[in-house]
């Protein structure tokens, strides 16, 4: 058997751990007991040190590392798979199963705190458990290994942003963000001060559960969701996930007052779908599909949503089903109205239900606390006050509680550095939406509920080399152009002008 | 370390597999969509290959087998592990741990066939499959060791049998099976002539899902059901899992036509988790929980189901929330109307869905097919016909299409034995109903909604001891008789004599 072969049955065999790790960790996000939770990620924790154990085999570090070596010979897809193992490698060498048992066991119990600490609102409850994440994310990244000094010489943060967004630093970020202040805070301003009253009473109208159930299903088949390859059920936090080829999952929630909430949570969520279903089986089957990124991930998913959910066109085209399925709603509502309700700028104070003008300040206020946290100017039981003083800076809101302010996130129980990503996903979106304007009527496809070409589309060109290449790249391949904000700025600066009167 | 407590860390080991099994399992039961059901059943396959593995190891066996061997110096538990290990050592001792994956494989191959041939309402889809399970059942009862001659000469089908209830034969049930004849024969037909007319057009009144929901929660919160150890959502074909000690979980099936099906399934399950519920937690610790036979597990679920839940007394008990949660099917039925409508007796098609009276019938036809599926006088392919043509023998009726005939049933996805037990179940209950009733007035209890009492009765004496002795004991000692009919078919007389005014 050669190096390539036998690197690919340690990792089909692997595949079975981390498969069944998914499977109980949706579980425990939909259904799994309170009583049960902490036996269950035990169980988890085991299963995957068990794929870590066959992951560390010398052997299979060996033959993994001499495709590394030798990947300029190797297909394109082969040579992605070795380039992957090789930052794995680097990534847990100093790592044993011992400790990366330990680390699953400090996350899962992070989970647990967080989610009791969440239901009772209370941030010391979380607390210690976040001081572990923290220093467990630290320690893992003072254990890596480095292929030169100047990669060692990284500083942590931007190693942390580097793993969930290839070659992204804070460099970057600090002059996107900065020129996202630049632009959005005068825009704010100015939209705030407008005359324009926006309709909204009928947005708290209450709706059933059952209803909103009708609506999301109808809005996965819109959007061409295979319910062969997936469910959707309902959980507390939203989110998609990939525990197969064919079985991508999507969850929702259900507020009685709030029936937008769950459609566009729906649409969100089934982006990331669309982006896991349309990937290339050979992906799968080689073992790469975990190559695409988060910001690329979120870029697809903020697009279903945001661009084309939110657009003129998509309201025209759900208008009449909306009406059909709340028409306790919708019986003096017009098709103008309900855009305009789904698209006012308010701040708020819950990230994924802030409208996609001010959503880019909840991740700034993340993305400097994570960085004070990193550089030491920030302590963990500070964070309450600090979060709540930055959305009174942004937003000029402050959070009543800690359920609607730092306990909202899932996110800090796993790590540091995802948020960025959700910004950067609304840049390369709205990069690539000019491309995809130059290849069709954007609005007369959605318009005519064409999901089968506008995914096409995607598939081709956002969707088929995300595995392959790091973000900078893609991006660049897509668009010709390097990453910038301003597509994106242009785009909030064009729609709300014109929403508003400006 | 000694042979316990290497054994004891060996078992911890394997029952991470098993757990996580467990998980996989429910999850293809509830939600895993259809084009992953047989991809994640590989993964359940090499899962139970490693748990498998682990107790075939040299050492573990040679420990396991020393304890037995030791098992008069044991505490009382760790010697009924040392017999329930020497049983799976025998049951398992040919058997390679590439066979036992091989057979997973066919099982859980024969659950998707199952599942597809059900939906399609046909047989020949499950047909090769259903062989496939005949042929490895046979195959393990052939690769078994024995502590005697005489267990090695046992019948094929009384090994089978006693696989779900120790120390049950066909000699038993052909004599218990002919006493229920020759007693509930002469009695259906005095049903049938009887001039009693049951209101019964209520019961098809329409109900929404989320009615049914609503009233599946009340059910569980009167039976006391603990909801933080455990959960309930729906299923095609309900059942109760036991997927640790603190996560007992209930399903039930809602038909908008037929309100009272979900009823009487949820107190069904809901009997099977008090049980698993209440179980001593030294039971779980030790890795015996798995000790009570199914036998004892019917009897339980069908003594809240029909001894309880059928009775007049909780009938009283649920009428007001039955009238509040379904008013457009109440309004016009009084208390009486609701308990006899419960208790009609009729012959049905489906099993899950038959009345106590006529229920055993069901049994025996199953019995007397896989009783002849064993001794080679019967083929699979002749399995429906036959089928249909028990029904039309015992019951006057016969099944329109496989799905409502014999596609119904899980069970022979996984084997053969175990509907028996159904029927046995009813036998033991209707004996220890005789003890209950000296204890406390029983329909008091059960008006008054006391499920605190009367589960605190069921645990001290039917639940406290089943894991630790087999049946047959089991029953004496809780009756201080042998297993009987006489009780459940006395039963059934005196109920329905006054039911239907014989």
């Amino acid at each position: 058997m050669n190096n390539l072969e036998f690197v690919k049955n340690v990792l089909a065999e692997a595949a079975n751990y981390e498969h069944a790790c998914s499977v109980l960790n949706y579980d425990q996000e939909t259904i799994c007991p309170s009583a049960a939770m902490e036996e269950q990620g035990e169980v988890m924790a085991f299963l995957s040190n068990q794929a870590f154990k066959l992951l560390k085999q010398p052997e299979f570090i060996e033959a993994a590392e001499a495709l590394y070596k030798d990947r300029q010979n190797l297909d394109e897809l082969d040579r992605v798979l070795a380039e992957q193992l090789h930052r794995t490698y680097l990534e847990t060498v100093n790592i044993t199963p011992e400790l990366d048992h330990e680390f699953s066991r400090i996350y899962n119990k992070a989970f647990v705190d967080w989610t009791k600490a969440k239901d009772a609102s209370d941030f010391s409850m979380f607390k210690d458990s976040l001081e572990k994440v923290l220093e467990i994310e630290k320690k893992k990244i003072a254990l890596r290994g480095y292929d030169t000094p100047e990669d060692a010489a990284k500083p942590v943060y931007d190693q942390m942003l580097d793993d969930y967004e290839k070659g992204i630093t804070m460099e970057d970020l600090d002059r996107i963000f900065g020129r996202c202040r630049e632009r959005l805070v005068p825009l704010l301003k100015k939209i705030q001060a407008s005359p324009k009253k926006i309709r909204r009473d009928f947005m708290s109208r209450i709706v059933t559960d059952e209803q909103q159930r009708q609506m999301a299903q109808y809005l996965l088949e819109v959007m061409d969701y295979d319910f062969t390859r997936g469910a959707f059920t309902t959980t507390e936090h939203p989110f998609t996930d990939e525990l197969g080829k064919n079985d991508i999952r999507v969850t929702t929630h259900y507020y009685e007052d709030d029936f937008s909430s769950s459609m566009y949570s729906i649409v969100h969520e089934g982006g990331h779908a669309t982006f896991d279903q349309l990937t290339p089986e050979s992906h799968y089957d080689n073992y790469i599909d975990g190559g695409k990124t988060m910001g690329m991930h979120e870029s697809v998913s903020r697009f279903y949503e945001n661009r084309i959910g939110r657009s003129r066109a998509f309201v025209h085209l759900i208008y009449p089903k909306t009406c059909e399925i709340f028409p306790q709603v919708m019986h003096d509502v017009s098709e103008e109205e309900l855009y305009e309700a789904l698209n006012v700028v308010e701040p708020s104070l819950i990230r994924t239900q802030a409208d996609e003008f001010t959503y880019v300040f909840h991740i700034m206020i993340r993305y400097e606390i994570e960085k004070a946290l990193m550089d030491g100017s920030l302590e963990i039981k500070d964070v309450p006050q600090v979060w709540n003083s930055k959305y009174q800076e942004y937003l000029g809101i402050t959070p009543p509680d800690d359920k609607s302010g730092v306990l909202q996130d899932v996110h800090w129980t796993f790590g540091f550095g995802y948020f960025p990503t959700y910004a950067i996903g609304n840049f390369y979106n709205s990069m690539y939406y000019k491309e995809l304007e130059k290849a069709m009527d954007v609005d007369a496809t959605v318009a005519a509920g064409d999901f089968k070409k506008l995914n096409g589309w995607m598939k081709e060109h956002v969707f088929a080399r995300a595995d392959l290449v790091e973000p900078k790249q893609w991006i660049r391949e897509i668009t010709g152009r390097d990453l910038t904000p301003d597509d994106f700025l242009d785009y909030l600066e064009e729609k709300y002008s014109k929403i508003y009167g400006l």
